[in-house]
């Protein structure tokens, strides 16, 4: 019973992400589902990035309770709404369609925040166009061979606190192995809170705007 | 309904938290049950505390899949049991039931290293005795005021990874305040993969494991 409530669910979801992909095109956002772990760097990627992009950026910021990342974000000039899960660990696509209402934003990259989770957040379908994962890099690199699911879930992983990697002993060649076994996801390298590598993620970012919306 | 579904799990979850706590009495279990994000370093603090504890130590070790942390134990003759959630992002006390009837120990410390996850583990009693949070410092200071539920759920903290303070700027004052705001939890400063602090985290251990069941 359990199992088929989910089922129903799911395929809910994705009538509402169908519809939310109409309404991005429609407006020409080109949607971003950021996913990472609680303290992955989201937030500091997001910022870096809309510095960088050189196109209005708008964020919908998903977290179980608090404003904290929205508060900071809108403080930086990035336009954000804050949707609180109220302890639901994903978001769905029908909150990120009543997120993106309150946002108001045209021809804009919209970055949808998800919440910390490596797990729940790659079953729900947001309609977005891109799938990014911040994957830190003192989280270790055997994260794809445990996560299996949100790794193979993804387009494209930006590797965060690069910086650390010394101090931490990361494997890059491990990470990567992992990650080849279950994806085709790029990886792009960030460090130093983005002052190293948030100009590639942008630039890959910029490009597909381009080549969906026809705007620049 | 999912509502409703979601009350008469819990409630199931309870009944046979229940009966766990009768097995690990009768059998002089102290059962540990370890939860933190991806990569907060549970498996390395176990490891750290296996070594300094003076009492025998078994290990449930749940993963959505993969059987890598179990392995790693196992190498280093800590006696571990591999829990494969299929997904799921947590465990729950029936598998734990099943995990210690396979581990098949007495008088002996038990731990549970729950999924890496900061949300949903924190609604599933498993009949344990003590609920141990790895909370790295890679994640940042704010992670008490964001993850309520999970904070506001445990009776310690070990904050692992100190070693890396100085370069990820991590503001403690900051993350004791959100803390003490939500719980009462001590905190356990831990760092170099547990060659500074496992051994307060190992003695916190021993003292409740032989106040519980009288052995030494």
């Amino acid at each position: 019973m359990e199992v088929l409530i989910m089922k129903k669910l799911l395929a809910a979801n994705d009538d509402v992400a169908a519809k939310n992909r109409e309404y991005f095109a429609q407006h020409s956002l080109y949607v971003i589902n950021l996913m990472g772990a609680p303290g992955s760097g989201k937030t500091t990627l997001i910022s870096a990035v809309a510095k960088r992009v050189g196109v209005p950026v708008g964020v919908i910021e998903g977290d179980i309770s608090s404003s904290i990342d929205a508060e900071r974000l809108n403080g930086e000039g990035v336009k954000s709404v804050q949707i609180n899960t109220c302890g639901e660990c994903h978001l769905d696509a029908q909150v990120i369609r009543e997120g993106a209402q309150q946002l108001g934003m045209d021809n804009a990259v919209v970055f949808v925040e998800n919440v910390g989770n490596l797990i729940c957040p790659a079953e729900f379908d947001l309609g977005e166009d891109l799938r990014l994962l911040a994957a830190s890099v003192p989280e270790g690199d055997d994260k794809p061979f445990k996560y299996v699911p949100m790794f193979s879930y993804i387009d494209l992983v930006a590797l965060t606190k690069c910086d650390l990697k010394k101090a931490v002993g990361f494997d890059g060649g491990n990470f990567r192995k992992g990650l080849g076994l279950v994806s085709k996801a790029e990886i792009i390298e960030v460090g130093d809170k983005g002052a190293s590598g948030a100009d590639k993620v942008a630039e890959f970012i910029k490009e597909r705007f381009i080549g969906k919306t026809g705007k620049r």
